[in-house]
């Protein structure tokens, strides 16, 4: 009925290379940062592990629900360029937006793009690129100029920039871009006593990160996690009028309050991706609760998958059958009108992430 | 199936008595304090866009989910006064308690009354009558005395009161009164440095005057906005067993804990409204959510509807059709009997309001 | 469909021994702690009240959503032994874990087991336990021993602890266990200042009495009441991999967190029971949040009855129901294959509950 046949994911990583076996594939349907299945329990029986079962078994030629075991067979007999191959091109997903920030040995946009036979852009990540700097930047100053040049370099060439520590990096307590003297400090103290190759942890230097990005003009992707967005409100509107966007990552539990900001800040966009394609049989019903304060102009659909080609592809499945069942519902109930219904719904899939991103 | 003939708008405001264009109109579609719609985005996309679209035009003789542009030429032709009476009479809602405090030209309860062919009450707002007492009170002494007499005085007349600011203003914090001595001290030094016609925003005026109102027997009504409600237990269990009936308005999505509040405090109600009213095709599941936990006879429809005669119209058609829809289902499963479904339909539809307002 | 011959009931109370007017019985069906319904309102008009009608009279031999009244008149006619034994009977409880800590005339384990013709275990509450030990031991030296000698000696005949004050007493400000200088301090000055009988509420002892309980590998119960579980997350982090697991009870309105929080960590899961038996029509939606992130591996059906054994029929009834829906819905749909349901289902039911309790 209601028909999206373009995807832009617009938040994504690459696939992993190697050869899988049932171990490290089950790992990956974990949420990140999750050490292990309890014992007795494995992390096939979730969401995510029954979706993967229901939609690539049939791509790579399966019955849907096959046992694990076997899925995983038939996979290291394609061989992983393949698998990835098969998998990609029956997403539906014609652009990818790759986060190359997050270590692991991930195929890069380039190679994701070929593999999808799609389009794929570089989304940078902050916390990194300001790594990378501190490593070759010998003096407070050079770093601070170096940083600058850094991601007003990288502006150029990615789509947008992605923060995953400037949340909870006190972004909530204090919105405002901090003063020169207290980044200096903040800079010369953080270089001082930083191991090698050491993360970003100075809450103003984040803040100071963030908003280098922000006046770099490139949508910034904010990692929200499990809090509540509506904490961002200060930083929302210390931002609102300056011509960047801003998009909420991951914000389930708490996505009612993502969309609700998206509603009252015009530079605001909430992300349905990740928490759609993590509630599989659910993505339905948490995906119209997304629907109910949020501008239908400020929602975009991503995977937030990652390492696994059938995260991408599950993303997709799950997206589209829920849209199209809650936009299809209230066709059928007259509260909303077909045209408008289809128009929303290319909006979600493709067209909201055009406009912002400033895609072809 | 279940039936609602009369409803009671628990909660509404005037309409605007001038010509709207299409810019105008749109920008009360949406939430408020937006301060616009984001560019390439348009506040007609949204669940309470749609909604009106769906309910309003039929009743100017135009197909439901006409463009927006042929709405508003229509309305524009037929004039603003014919446009509010044919809507406010389709709405069904034979009584609306009006919230006469927020600044605007909008009509009062009297010809918000002749238009709809309706009764209409009085909700007087506390912090605007506290300013008026202060700009013409000449010392804390007669500030003080006048506040309370205006209170009392206008419980008379109203048949509740309301507050804006009293939730936000540090009532969490403490939610005991504040004794005499701390109310001068906080009086004086606020208007001290209040400049002509400023808002109240001490912490401890503002305390002081909820508790004026609790001493003054009307239902108090408290905009909770977005924040959790179960941070109002502290001043719940501080007012219970004194007579004077609390209403929790705008909780969403924290509505879950109103209606938790509501089913733990006899004094504590909650109010639907805003939240339905807004959230169009989903109307149906939030309601849901509100009767999981609270007392049916703790529930109280309203509009919140401000501006637009449209937004009231759209409220109620919203709220019967997904009173109807829940209700109707739990019939249908053998849940719920339907003799008690239709009792407690016009419960949450008038009964309630009329009992906690004393309505005749 | 979806069949659930067999059901461990993992967190309950018992039940009275004494006939029950109108009165008494509605005050059972209000949340722990409301102190009466609103004038004008019943506790019979909640989901609670209406679910007990819908699924209690068949058993006694009534039409379903018969009058409060008649069913009370029939319930005295069969007198409070004989009502019990028929419904309890007729739960499809096989098994009740039962927490014997809060004071009130009760059955215990043996007769609760008698009445409904089933096994059941006990639950030690900690907090009690400690009272008693304070109670009998003269030095803060004693005391301590004491109290390690207790919860190790419960934790032999126990099948769990429960502990109602240690999630607000703090912990989810303190997570690590205190060291043992500190507690004895802190036993020292609350035995000097407790009267007798009096509570644990010091922190610092709550929190000890928590690690002792952990020590004892036991499963350990935490009451979330309607705190955000995600408070907790330091104490999981803190207990993980120590062969102790936590359940994380009555999460409402923030069991998504309570589901996020089973995912993340191995040893934690999360009790279903209460909130889907208090919310009846809305079990069905409340059970699918918890099924969005939670490894079906980890989700526990509990009834959370107390007092009156229609509350374990009720919870049982409702738990059932939404089940086979939900997860039929979902095979009906192609998103889960049937055998899938069928064993996720015997899971949530008992399987888990088995394995977590280790149940023969």
């Amino acid at each position: 009925m209601i028909d999206t046949p373009r995807l832009v994911d617009q938040y994504c990583h690459g696939v992993l290379r190697t050869e899988l076996g049932l171990g490290t594939f089950e790992s990956h349907l974990a949420p990140a940062g999750a050490p292990a299945a309890a014992a007795g329990t494995t992390f096939f029986d979730t969401q995510t592990g029954f979706a993967v079962r229901r939609w690539c078994p049939p791509l790579l030629g399966l019955e849907p629900h096959c046992p694990p075991a076997r899925y995983l067979a038939r996979r290291r007999e394609l061989g992983v360029l393949e698998t990835g191959r098969r998998l990609l091109r029956a997403s539906g997903i014609t652009t990818y937006l790759v986060d190359t920030g997050p270590p692991g040995d991930l195929t890069g946009p380039a190679e994701l793009a070929a593999t999808g036979e799609a389009a794929a852009h570089e989304i940078v990540r902050l916390e990194p690129l300001a790594q990378q700097v501190a490593d070759t930047s010998g003096t407070v100053d050079a770093f601070l100029a170096n940083l600058a040049d850094a991601v007003h370099g990288a502006a150029a060439g990615a789509v947008a920039f992605s923060s995953a520590a400037g949340v909870r990096g006190g972004l909530a307590a204090v919105p405002e871009p901090p003063g020169p003297g207290e980044v200096r400090g903040a800079a010369g103290r953080w270089l001082a006593r930083r191991p090698a190759g050491g993360p970003v942890d100075d809450p103003v230097l984040l803040r100071h990160l963030l908003w280098v990005a922000v006046g770099a003009g490139r949508p910034l992707q904010l990692h929200v996690g499990d809090r509540d967005p509506g904490s961002l409100a200060g930083f929302a509107a210390a931002t609102g009028g300056l011509g960047t966007d801003l998009v909420l990552l991951h914000s389930y539990p708490h996505h009612r309050q993502a969309a609700r900001l998206a509603a009252h800040f015009p530079h605001v966009h909430a992300d349905l991706g990740p928490v759609v394609a993590r509630t599989g049989a659910r993505a339905a019903a948490v995906l119209a609760e997304f629907l109910e304060l949020a501008p239908f102009g400020k929602l975009l659909f991503s995977s937030g998958a990652r390492a696994l080609p059938e995260l991408h592809v599950v993303a997709a499945g799950v997206f589209r059958g829920a849209l199209s069942r809650v936009l299809g519902e209230w066709v059928g109930d007259g509260a909303w009108s077909r045209t408008d219904a289809q128009r929303v719904a290319r909006m979600i899939a493709e067209g909201n992430a055009k406009r912002v991103y400033r895609l072809a």
